[in-house]
């Protein structure tokens, strides 16, 4: 039983780790530490004696066995555009006469800005190719220089096969590139054994390190000494510290790296992958597998209004679920206030994350009960409920 | 008298907060806030309630103040590396018929590796073409895209002439980025009587943002609708909550947003910037002067074995001061194990920074009567202090 280490809103039952992962217990002592003990007594010398500059390095590698990653192939830093940029850059220039990046309809949205700024940034004529996730399969060609996607469908919970669409980009000749955001101790994933060159995804969604933690990029073992980073900070040179006036990229993921790490941030996802360290990804996937079963199965059978807009096979799901509702914004608003966090998607998909760390299945039970009530006594249909904030 | 409001380690002097400023008193009760009754109380609803998404445009404002920036100009986020990047493509853009980024060697070498980093991906036969400061006014002609230099030169403290330089690469028909990593809280800026198109900065130096804190970037208003962002992240999107597939910019600053905000180091930088809101650059600058002066006059006196490094005249100095000592490493590390904290830059330079807020006349006169003693006594000349840390 895992729920006693977070610290979970009194009378809400929260279904949007998805979205924001909630605080585990042990942050703020963690966090102190870092404040009072490293920055407060060793002021500069914290980078050194508390261990600041290799925390990316070290997280990475505790956060690669969630994803199937060997030691030293991945690191943190940044946010999840950037190293969306990191990635796409390097995977361009491995395939220089190639011009399609194809993605499809389900990545999040920053991602394909993110590949649209580089492009045009890039003024060589390359195309963003964006289809729907069904057709990337057959969209696959001897043109296409990147398959960029996410794992996991933000909307839907939707999660395409990354064994099955790597092998396949990689007989066209394509690089791939995977968002794990809605992936990274969700679902069980395997790099190594996928074989794409690259992986990105963020660490404030299922792995709770808090709100505006570090994204981190994994770049396969045997690629990393030999990609070009198009974002050359000093962090990812071989000496940062010789600071010669020429960049010269560090071995292996190091080159990854870009500026300062956020060493407070790195201190909070600390404490929270201690929690992770503990954690069998086939234990969390089956519990989460029942969570959106039981979910779905209720939800189906007391909530008419409702259209299941994720995959019914738990085997093509993430560990979210999604309905549409014509009034999905105002029911949902109407949720959060009786006590029920999930999160809206426009233009109609009501979000639910589960994540077993702390979700169990009367958490399901309570969320399903309360939001038939909302629906069945139309409890959405006022005007507070209809009012959109600036965040949903 | 504002050194009460800083938590500085027992027995140490600490002149090396133009490398990170101390941690002030008030970060950990705010810090704490935002981990217990933000994170932990709001989850995903402290983006809205807690004012998080809000949180980097109000730092920017208020950081703004310090470097002569209107409001709405500055705006927080990633690191200055990135900022680099996302300055330096949006200046080449302005001028895609030149090919010039004209910058010299006192720019801090991660400015320089993003430069490199970003001509070969835009692979358009741009040079970054490097001078000594003294020669970068003769090196301004009708060839510069861009001017690209760092205000106060992390080396040695020499300051340039912002308003003259820009005033000349204006009027050679070039773009002008600044680097404020040195400047902000340490000298006076006027962004506006300069009237540059871009600045950047850090805020863990003498802004005492703490490690990691977030970087900041300026881009000159009657500009900011027009320029093209590279790093094309959602929240730089005019609608991110919408989840459009297409990228459309933000109007003004908020376009140079890109990735989701670090909401815990913003924290600890705001509970810093209630400090900085009540300081006045103009006495800070007096102040600063009046305790370099002081620690060059006493140095000079009692240590002939060390030779300026910076300007002697004040005006052409930042908030530091520099000597070269050909065994300035060793002599550095014993130093701070007397208790005395500056730092060491490659090859022969200590330096040592002056920041009025916590700094005094007693620090100098101590930490001069210390240095004096490890060099008459060569103390410095032992075995322990010739290891080199990796992070210096």
């Amino acid at each position: 039983m895992t729920k006693d280490q977070f610290l979970l809103p009194e009378d809400v039952t929260y279904l949007d780790g998805n979205s924001l992962g909630p605080l585990p217990k042990t942050v703020a002592d963690r966090v102190m530490r870092t404040l009072q003990d490293e920055w407060g007594q060793m002021v500069i010398g914290g980078w050194n004696r508390a261990g600041w500059m290799a925390q990316p390095g070290i997280l990475g590698d505790r956060l690669g066995r969630l994803i199937g990653a060997p030691k030293h192939t991945v690191v943190l830093g940044d946010t999840l555009s950037v190293k969306v940029y990191q990635a796409l850059a390097s995977a361009l220039d491995m395939r220089p006469d190639r011009r399609i990046v194809l993605s499809d309809n389900g990545n999040f949205p920053t991602d394909l800005y993110m590949a649209d700024g580089l492009i045009k940034t890039l003024d060589r004529g390359h195309e963003l190719k964006v289809v729907e996730p069904e057709t990337v399969a057959d969209a696959i060609d001897e043109t296409v220089a990147v398959l960029m996607l996410t794992h996991v469908d933000y909307r839907t919970g939707r999660m395409h096969d990354m064994v099955e669409l790597t092998a396949k980009a990689h007989a066209a000749g394509a690089v791939v590139i995977w968002d794990l955001a809605h992936s990274a101790g969700a679902v069980p994933v395997d790099l190594t054994a996928c074989q794409a060159e690259f992986a990105i995804g963020c660490t404030y969604k299922y792995l709770n390190g808090g709100p505006g933690a570090p994204a981190f990029i994994y770049v396969r073992p045997d690629l990393a000494d030999h990609i070009n980073p198009a974002l050359a900070g000093w962090l990812g040179h071989d000496a940062p510290f010789a600071f010669e006036q020429n960049y010269r990229p560090a071995q292996g993921i190091t080159r990854m790296r870009v500026g300062t790490p956020p060493v407070i941030q790195m201190a909070a996802l600390e404490a929270s992958m201690d929690i992770w360290d503990q954690v069998n990804m086939s234990d969390i996937r089956a519990q989460s597998i029942a969570l959106s079963e039981l979910f779905i199965q209720l939800v189906e059978a007391s909530c008419p209004q409702l259209t299941l807009a994720s995959p019914r096979d738990p085997e093509k799901r993430g560990s979210q679920v999604s309905f549409r509702f014509d009034h999905g914004y105002a029911a949902m608003q109407a949720l959060i206030a009786a006590g029920v966090t999930g999160d809206f998607r426009a233009p109609d998909i009501m979000r639910f994350g589960f994540a077993p760390l702390y979700n169990d299945k009367a958490d399901v039970k309570r969320a399903v009960a309360i939001l038939a009530d909302i629906l069945e006594n139309r409890i959405w249909d006022q005007p507070k409920f209809m009012v959109k904030a600036a965040v949903t």
